[in-house]
């Protein structure tokens, strides 16, 4: 088959039956993705639900009555100080409904706030006096980057000031001896990454939103994604910020170096804080050189015990040149292939689907090591069929099964999302023990009597962390019952986490005791206390 | 040459006049380095000389009089507590002296403090106990690990209780599948790097010391060492922490997940933190799986501009496999020429040596990378000879002329020691001029009449950290003024850090505000004041 690369050779020297590892042209019938992939709903189904309200959904979370009211004389100083008429959209003195409403629900459709105030700062000094101001007259604000969270934490719940990000979007620096770059929170991740694509580097991280998403939000959310297996967290990446405390406080710990260790490293805080103790306007990252060679290959598997073993194989067989190691269960690939109307890049169906993609600098030896690996997995019996990118086309198409997951699930209504870390060995078992649940409750069925159209799990294997989805025709609070606290009481007896990467937002907030102790929490709050005495920034979430 | 692997073939192809590479028997001379190195000075010349108190080469540092004074009673109530015998080492009640001297001062022979009561915990619920009995007490304590440190954080200044973490050593659990080790502060990281050896795994940290320092103390102190540029810093592989605050509070934050992102990452805080908010008991920490191959070659250089583009092109070319890229100036080989007595591994002399070490999953891809580096370096001229170790024993000495430099500048009296991060450009110009200053102030000279030998550089490239080492004939206070402040205004003026990995203990602490603005020291100050109110932990330093 054209294009098509020849491991026969490799298969050869296995005495096993040789099993099929071959590109379809299916995959060349993807189209590849743009090269600005964004999380826009845009399914028409949609259209005629309207988000319901953030407050009516928590009937428990009021609003704090200490806060302040926005008057028009706050807008007309807001106004006089950010100048740019671009900068503020006033829904205070006139009706901007429309305008406000983009900055007051989330993609997911599922959260929604009340502010009538959105702001949206060029710099440090304008966001200092903005927080400055708010503190003062007790006004509660959300920062906001874009706006990609799956936790309700960047939108309002009442009517708290949105902060925006996106007009602090300047690349500062980069260092091509070091590979820091240094950039504004607002700097989409994906402008990022091709900003250092152009400098032969890579940013340390890769999700789904790249396209929309800003850096000093996936830095705020402390964000995981596809490669923090091969890259790190961002607590080892994050060399320096910039951040705003809410009284306006300018913390400057903007180092580019790799290593400083004069004092507390404070800058700790700010990741992962979810906006909760001050605004991050800047961020420095160390940047690793841009592999020259990439590949991938899409597995179909017959058990999550092969899964386990694939993976035990690709981390010691594949291990510095590892970049991604996903799962994908059958059901979340029927669903990318329902919505995109993709051919599937295998034969046959399998109940599980792995992603392995590997990064290194010499296309030949990381070829050799794959090869050796596929030799390997499908000799043994452990991988029962696959396919490998032949090129920059196929490469997209495949990422895009694993890719297109949450996009596929936001079509078919809403998605209960439960991110959680669990031992690798019962990674699993917790999709299986949701799916006989909720059947057993007689809420999972095909036609529309049933609010679960289906219970889906996915992740990246590599770093224990499964996203376990229950995809609903409507959001449904007797669904939500069913799965909620069981699903967290699950994880708790697993010592894992109920939330390995997307935070804690609203969503999770009031779950914290599964994960963190009563000691933590409360050293917790005293830190909340004592960098926002007020409350004020993103208040009715996170502790 | 017998074991010599014979590069002649890759040189072959370069159309340059061919370089020598070759390993000289006199590596072969140097005994192999034994399994655990330990930092212990055996020099007989340094015997007849008391260590000067730090009270009173510091005389502006006073004891604070809110401290308690300890008595019989306190003795008794931690002879109660903690048992056996060996938990206390009592030079309150009995005269202790030579049992406690130890404990009291560093291995530098450049601190020393009065203490007069060691006291070994044997687990998280002594400490706290302990830290609540000396808290409520206002006895001032200092943690110590394996007493490593070289800026004094691990010893006394005053009176300070010593609490040693030597007997806290047991590893708890190893997760093969995930990599990640749980063990007790007080294990020797050595220790530790050979439990994880046996299991196919690497702990991600090695330093010259690992014969002795604690991983608690590694923690603490949140030391980079050897391979920071490939494995990252401990910021990034600690994924959990137990530690005790003063008042005892048993903060347990001891996840295993790679991935957690429910609240605050309080954790951070105590890396780095130098024991002056908490003492840490337990460590979680995610370890890569050993690498199958290592190599290490050692090149000798004739500028710090050819050091430069050495290391960009080990970055470019050995890319994922590149561990460690090591600088030494041609001072500091002498130095340990000098000292051991071993054959230098080069023939003639360079001002620039550099030490580059390669760890992957194969050794014949490694060994194929190495080769067309080294034929590209040597083909370009940019390194003017070099060696590639053969064997183990190769191995462990071409690494001694790296590590060896400490031991050797030991002997020599004393050492001004300063680890900094400065941009890569600037890296050796601090040497040049440093010894340039002194020079012209008539300090320098080789007869004993003159109180600096020598003025030697040496550090990991790969991370931008230069140590700034000034070796005297005896510590001496205006040499010591000739190059402070000196040195941190050099370093500020290039927004460098004054302390890249050592931390600040007492002989840094001054001088923060050369690497910290006044907002961040005020942060410090404040965090400090809310976890150590009574500020009994490890007092005198830090900030």
């Amino acid at each position: 088959m054209s294009g098509a690369r020849n491991l026969s050779n490799a298969l050869r020297r296995a005495r096993v039956p040789r099993p099929r590892i071959v590109v379809r042209p299916a995959l060349l019938q993807s189209p590849a993705t743009t090269a600005i992939r964004t999380f826009t709903v845009s399914s028409t189904a949609r259209a005629d639900r309207q988000i319901k309200y953030t407050s009516d959904a928590y009937p428990n979370v009021k609003r704090d009555p200490n806060f302040g009211e926005l008057t028009a004389d706050d807008v007309a100083f807001f106004k006089e100080l950010l100048g740019s008429q671009s900068a503020v959209v006033d829904g205070v003195t006139t009706d901007a409904t429309d305008d406000i409403e983009p900055f007051n629900s989330d993609w997911m459709r599922k959260y929604r706030g009340h502010t009538r105030l959105v702001l949206k700062p060029q710099s440090t000094e304008e966001v200092s006096k903005v927080l400055k101001y708010c503190n003062d007259r007790k006004l509660a604000v959300v920062p906001q980057g874009g706006n990609t969270g799956l936790v309700g934490g960047s939108v309002p719940v009442f009517d708290e000031i949105v902060i925006n990000t996106s007009r602090m979007n300047q690349i500062r620096s980069f260092d091509e001896a070091s590979g820091v770059l240094v950039a504004d929170a607002g700097v989409i991740l994906e402008v990022a990454d091709q900003y250092l694509a152009e400098r032969n580097h890579l940013f340390p991280l890769d999700l789904g939103a790249k396209g929309s998403c800003h850096i000093g939000g996936n830095v705020a959310t402390n964000a995981g994604g596809l490669r923090l297996l091969r890259y790190g967290s961002l607590h080892g990446n994050v060399l320096g910020l910039e951040a705003v405390l809410p009284d306006g406080t300018i913390v400057d710990s903007l180092s580019t170096l790799r290593k400083n260790n004069t004092g507390y490293d404070l800058k700790q805080l700010f990741i992962g804080a979810e906006g909760t103790i001050g605004l991050i306007t800047k961020v420095a990252i160390i940047c690793p050189p841009r592999p020259k060679a990439v590949n991938v290959a899409y597995f179909g598997l017959e058990s999550f015990e092969q899964v386990q073993r694939a993976y035990r194989e690709a981390k010691g067989q594949l291990s510095e040149i590892l970049s991604a190691f996903e799962l994908m269960d059958g059901r979340s690939q029927r669903l990318v292939h329902e919505s995109t109307g993709n051919k599937y890049p295998l034969e046959g169906e399998y109940p599980f689907y792995c992603l392995v993609e590997t990064s290194g600098s010499n296309a030949e030896h990381d070829m050799e090591k794959l090869e050796s690996f596929l030799e390997h997995v499908l000799g043994e019996g452990i991988v029962a069929d696959g396919v490998l990118a032949q090129d920059e086309t196929q490469f997209q198409a495949i990422w895009r099964w694993r890719e297109g997951i949450t996009e596929a699930l936001s079509h078919l209504g809403g998605t209960y999302k439960y991110d959680v870390s669990i031992p690798l060995s019962e990674l699993y078992q917790l999709v299986e023990d949701c799916k006989q649940r909720l059947t057993e409750k007689g809420f999972v069925g095909d036609d529309d009597s049933f609010p679960v159209r289906a219970v889906v799990g996915y992740g990246h294997m590599g770093d224990s962390n499964l996203h376990l989805n229950v995809a609903v025709r409507q959001y449904n609070k007797e669904v939500e019952k069913a799965i909620e606290p069981w699903v967290y009481e699950w994880i708790q007896k697993r010592q894992g986490s109920i939330s390995a990467e997307h935070g804690l937002g609203i969503a999770k907030r009031e779950f914290i005791g599964y994960s963190q102790n009563e000691t933590m929490v409360k050293l917790m709050k005293q830190l909340k206390a004592l960098y926002d005495p007020n409350g004020i920034m993103n208040p009715y979430k996170y502790i």
